[in-house]
């Protein structure tokens, strides 16, 4: 008779906003020793999360890349696509539990935060009832673009509202005269309708437009000052508060 | 002649929210390259920023703690104690400002993120246009309680509001029925009102409590369950989203 195996631990990695030393020491740590390092890519392509990670890969784990199910003919919000995410999940959960059951340790890495809107929190909720998880916050995709743009988001009583892009042309300008500092994300598409949910709000003179914060190629510029609608995946505008300041 | 001296450089560096593992890289290189390494406390104490960073000190630095004026008979915002405030703010600039000028690299250590809620941005906006400056981001202290209460918080279109608990009742109830994540900051005395807000807005089964999240005796617990109103400066209140799950 052998002693029953005892499960694998699932790591839920945070890896700050693209800047390789942004990855914190427990991060760096829990992935040099994780057996099996998880992480989400777009079909045939190696990801941004496995990216920033690289000079921190030792080349002894199993890389276990999770590929996001390609599809050009339903729209992301659309029920089938909703379905065909859903199973995705499923599978990628299940792919990770038999790593678990045979006693392996995983690391997944999620770009930013893992517990603000990311991908792995999907998985957290199939697999955290049945496994022992622990999980490493992460420095925000927003915390990088403030850095690399220099801009004190937040002073005294200040609050601040984060958003997504999506949200109707109404409800962000609403939203925006009633906080005195923003994060507006998920630009893409909707960066025309954002641009004047920001002016209608006065805001313009303050927004601060940054992509890729604290990766190489980074951009900075006023809002203002952008003369096209294009915002790439890594691109969020910035409204600083003004709070006290003695 | 000799040639004119170049003037340190100054670095904001995010501590992350108390764990000394969640430095990033990048801070811990940082902080044991800099030669004076700068950090703000209570008069007489040692103070948080310095303890988080305790692991990662050379010894080789010189330490410059930044005390604050102690006063008991303003309140905090009362116009008397921001002018004194102000005074320290200018009194602490010109001292970094003179090893700079001295050509000596300055770290300024600061809890969480140096440009969220940070102390350091009081000095920074008083020497950025005379000094380099590079900003180090952190692991917010917000990130580390909702790690520590294995709480996603944003979940595809969720809207997440910041905000403190010194804003009117009345205030608070509206925003947090004008969002769907919320997090609840400074506490403190605002405690018993922040609680009846969380409930006049329907969130109590959702609330979560934490206080000194990542730290050594940390505490998470459903706000519910809490049974008096004492809050310390590193406690919060999270409600966590519940958007779009596929």
């Amino acid at each position: 008779m052998t002693a029953p195996q005892l499960s694998g631990r699932l790591y839920g990695i945070g890896l700050g906003p693209g800047d390789p030393e942004l990855l914190t020491v427990k991060a760096v740590r829990l992935i040099q020793a994780a057996q099996v390092v998880g992480y989400f890519a777009k079909a045939g392509r190696r990801g941004n999360a496995r990216g920033i990670a690289d000079r921190w890969m030792t080349g002894n784990a199993e890389e276990l890349p999770l590929s996001y199910p390609m599809t050009t003919e339903h729209a992301f919000d659309s029920p089938v696509y909703v379905s065909i995410l859903a199973a995705f999940y499923e599978t990628a959960a299940a792919t990770i539990a038999a790593h678990l059951d045979a006693g392996r340790n995983v690391a997944l890495l999620s770009e930013g935060d893992p517990l603000f809107y990311g991908s792995f929190m999907h998985l957290f909720m199939r697999l955290r009832s049945r496994y022992p998880v622990t999980l490493v916050p992460g420095v925000t995709g927003m915390a990088g673009c403030w850095a690399a743009a220099a801009e004190p988001m937040t002073w005294g009583d200040d609050t601040l509202l984060v958003m997504p892009g999506t949200l109707p042309l109404a409800g962000l300008i609403e939203r925006l005269r009633a906080t005195d500092a923003a994060v507006i994300m998920k630009l893409g598409r909707n960066f025309g309708k954002v641009r004047i949910a920001v002016q209608a709000a006065g805001l313009l003179p303050r927004a601060v437009y940054v992509e890729r914060g604290t990766m190489e190629n980074q951009i900075v510029m006023p809002l203002a000052e952008k003369m096209d609608d294009n915002a790439p995946y890594f691109s969020l505008i910035l409204i600083p508060g003004q709070g006290r300041r003695p």
